[in-house]
């Protein structure tokens, strides 16, 4: 069972970036964490970050065959990236998408992910948890 | 540690109701699940079901003191209860909303929710999984 | 065959309500021109009256078994009430939907019925004969 | 007592046409059916079709002077006809407007008629049997 | 000269509830400070308050006969109870819709009350004062 | 100097229709004032009734070559008919739009033409004086 | 019989400004024409031109019982201007709208008069005969 | 203790204007009840009216530091004068927005106030008593 | 193989008609160009032209059984003819919209089809060429 | 080469005039520092300040002639004063619309600018700069 | 005469991708297809397929003298790109929008394309014929 | 002190590119006028050029501890990309939004900037002096 964690635009300075938001902890330490829940339950991860929304699509792309579910934090992309939407779409390969922040209080733009009606579900609004919950997800996705 | 886990309007009828959009558990089945795994995470839990808008607001009104955290799938109420909504915020409880169906693929009267901007995050997709999930993100939500 | 009939908020003050919307005739005039139709058409007939939403969530799942088709003036509800919406869609029994006054030519936003989806259809605008062609529509309904 | 009977655009096709949203009855079943109810209702019953807006404007306004009510399926003008809204308008005879099927379970643009706010009330969803309860409603409306 | 005050949703909660935004009195206190005025302007004075949307249509319906006037401050109900305005409209008893908070200074969607159209008006933004100017403006309007 | 007035659904019926918006004039008596008024202003008028969109479009195709202005009520095709603009764009022929009431201060619908913005100018309000002063404005448009 | 004719912001500049919107005649032009016109049709005249909102509903209030019609082109506060709306509808003088363009030609923000509801009509898209027009128009409504 | 009493544009017509809206009394009745009660009170009060936009911004402006409180029917500029808006806010001295009428009764656009967010609150509907609310409101925020 | 080519309101005008929109071709060229094409690609073609909305429902109801795809250029009716639309959908023969000018490039009303999502697929844009790729794709259709 | 400097409503109030949000600087400050850069760039320079849209107007009218470009600060009126936007479209000089504050951070009726489209251009955000920059921009307008 | 072909986000993965909705050719077969047709025009082709829209719009800009023509199917990046959009207006080639799909009869958002606006024409519905007959159409272009 | 300018998609084409709307000037000449006033007023800056909204991102989060300002003119990314606008939050250097054109005088989409939020301020309509202007409101905001 392998899993894809995708991390999308901006998410590479976490730790830097408006601490007030998204908390302290760096891209690496959700890395880490993880990684070390996925050895708990048994299943392998690898992760990919990128500020390109192309690149994005080429990575979902390239999943299949390869992986057997994804975890996605589209960032900035998630509003707007129909591309992002149609390629989870392609692949057929369930998808569960995460958020640090609850983008429901944010700003009203915020509240509209054009990825969630393609992916199997949406988690939002717990920092560090909303990926270790979505990996939980994913395993139990799969399972079904 | 003890969390309250509020059903909202039709959720009695699990089971029951539109079998292809919530699966076949029923609410017992979903409280079961939640009170094995509450066991294992070392917490206390109670879970209420209403259909009534306004008994909702008093159990969430109640809860102040008694609890430290609140689960809540507000079912139906979801989309317009703004009586809810304030009965969060002014219990000043962290709150976990969950939903067993990805409401952001279904009409599109229910992407939105009113209930969202006053939780700490929302969990949707994931039928029984995403209120296990939200009993994690609960605790998580205590321990930090 | 069995139908029950659900009036919604404020209709138990018909008669005194609005006459120059809704005529002078009480609920219980209505009730009795129902059963007088109901006898006429040889189904068992039964009404129920609530101001509470969630009540009427509750009389609806309550007819699942006991009653085979629902007629329901929404009132008020029938323009947000997704809770009641949820619980005829849950029980699956055919429903019609009826309206004492034709609230196409009312305020705007009596114009949008959220119930008006899950029901097998709508009479609107005729007083007393929106029940008792209501009346008649759920009979043949069940015929078929 | 004299009742007209207008059935709009695309009517003339029941029976061939969408079979899965209107059902196998043709317009000739609909009119005997209409004719048999009217005998019994001891009215006089007359049915016109047309696929031409203007030419049901014409009916409408001949109509005056020579029946007492009309029943009248729009079909597709039903969402933007001003002219045949202002037609039945300026009449001045009672209107029954009725729907072969639950136009609010189908595309939100038809949700909308412009028929609707200047009839005496709508009836949608019941097959054949919305022309008969129009009917009906069309005789009790004569006998206020 | 008798004036029923109906609290909505979650003002039980006053004066731990959102103090940033509503102050430290308790409804106890708005209570009784109306019941001095009401002595002063030598009017009786009752006070209600529910959470649930139905039962304040039943405290509005039953006021008919017993209150002269009715002083509401329907709380997050405001925004789209149309049973409670249905309610106020059909009793026919002048209403003075109040508010603690300046509702056009908040979230976007409390700037719409849904009750104002039936009532004959509106005091927002002065808090305990919104009440007791609104049992002046309710004694004035009896006096007319 | 040749003008062509049209007029659109419904207005054959004048004197009879809602006499409290369009007054007790025939469309008789309006085109024997247009008719008085031509003379005086020595130019030729021709008047034309339809129903139907279509048979306006072809009235509006025909008048090129043979009439030099054409005055339109478009009734209530105002509001929907491209067709009617396309055909008014196409001829290339100055057009006055008229209205006997004023469009807007009746329903929302009734505010927007879709005949407008390719007539030369509007006039709207005056009842029989819309189209005397449509008349006079036709004659001053060719003059330039 | 006493016609006010009131000219609104930047009508002064007429002549110099935008020529291809609005021609060569500067603003005593039409003056001159109008009372040219006046003389004709027996009727006394006075206009008066400002740029400043609170002068023209100044001007408005000040005709009562000294004009018996108004004339008015509202220039830019068309849109917007509800205090001038306010004024007209309060000093109860029938008032004719007056445009030199067409405005449902031009930007969409010009589609749309805060003024006509409360004006007898409108004209507009005439240049100068815009006024004349509305001149005969001023005089016919007085002789109703 | 000091209070400005701003009337905006109309209300010096009073008693002329729309009787059915705003009642039989004159703008002079009000200044008088509202000084009476002022006495009562032992505030100082002054009263301001004007037509014009700006000036009202200039009155507002030159409260400060002379006034302490200032209560304002912005009439017809309530719906979208920024710059009164802004002066409020700029001057920093507490508002309170008063209406005559209940706006929320009436047409649409009269149901949003670009002012009401920066006033400490509003009064709409009680006629003369919207005024005389407004002072005592006024006076009881300064004593905070 | 039988193709019915379909030309909407106005098209009989081609080659007068806004000359720097269409171009120079007349109606009877494109129908030679097109049989022409007929020809080569050995299948049977007819043209027909109404400004009637209803004539062209009855063209394409009479289609039925004696062709077996259809082109259409529904003109001005595109943006509104519901009775198009479902004329097409019922006589379940595939059909090709086609324009002759981008209507996305055009005004904002033209870029809404109400007949594309019925029809196969749509060609816009490319002048008498629209037609003639129109029938290369109805023809592609009916081989598939 | 001279320049008009307008500024609008309430910026004689600056450095009074929330000061989180415009800073501690004077208008005369703005003024003095706009002279001396003047002086530098060998212009001319006067200042205007009004709360008056009208007398804005005025101004902008009598700069024709008497000066070369305008730079214009519409505080307030910037969101709906068609008559200020006509007014230097009239005048046809070119026009540099300069805020203090970033317009697109603040409430959402502020993002728009109804100026804006018939201005050369627009600079916001940088406080005093603003009016320095546009001072720049409106000396290189003139020299292209 | 030389075409370049462009083929948008996720058309790499056609044969694959959602079979149901765009079929079993891969963009192979499209790309032999189009060579095919391109050497029976005797016009040069090439094909280019990128997922990145910057990298889309790099190809645009360098076709520049190097193609006379573009056929480009925008994929995801059709609704909302203006980038790519504004690359094909500034490299002034020709451009035809192709669609595999129906884009009118999916979602909502896909009824809305960026890019129609500047191409010269537009063809969806038709598969793999969609791009046959956009390169028709590219070459007809091209003759003109 | 350093500066970064960063030129968006379709800039590398000034010069070649819509000569009516943006000029004649190459990006190099833009570089070269920018580089001539830098060292005028004594402080370093770099350009880059890309069409990916990626790398603009990647070169805004690498500006971080290199540069101390940007100066962006987002080109066709300036309406929706979130990615851009999230990437200037998080690295929390001060921003200056340019564009060459008045974004606020063309078609309707770029009238909304998703970037000027977070940016500091936006200076838009005056060519090459839109970006000299940034890079003087750039250098007067570090000094503050």
């Amino acid at each position: 069972m392998k899993v894809l964690v995708i991390h999308g635009p901006n998410l590479n300075l976490l730790g830097d970036r408006e601490v007030e938001t998204y908390g302290r902890l760096s891209l690496e330490d959700i890395n880490q964490a993880l990684k070390t829940l996925a050895r708990e339950l048994k299943v392998d991860l690898e992760e990919y970050q990128s500020n390109v929304e192309g690149e994005i699509v080429n990575a979902i792309q390239s999943a299949k065959g390869r992986f057997d579910v994804i975890i996605i934090n589209p960032g900035g992309y998630t509003h707007y990236s129909v591309a992002i939407r149609d390629a989870i779409a392609a692949v057929k390969l369930p998808a569960v998408e995460v958020h640090l922040s609850n983008i429901y209080s944010r700003e009203e733009f915020r509240h509209k992910s054009v990825i969630a009606p393609v992916a199997a579900g949406q988690i939002a609004g717990f920092g560090l948890n909303s990926y270790l919950l979505g990996l939980r997800a994913a395993v139990a996705l799969l399972k079904k």
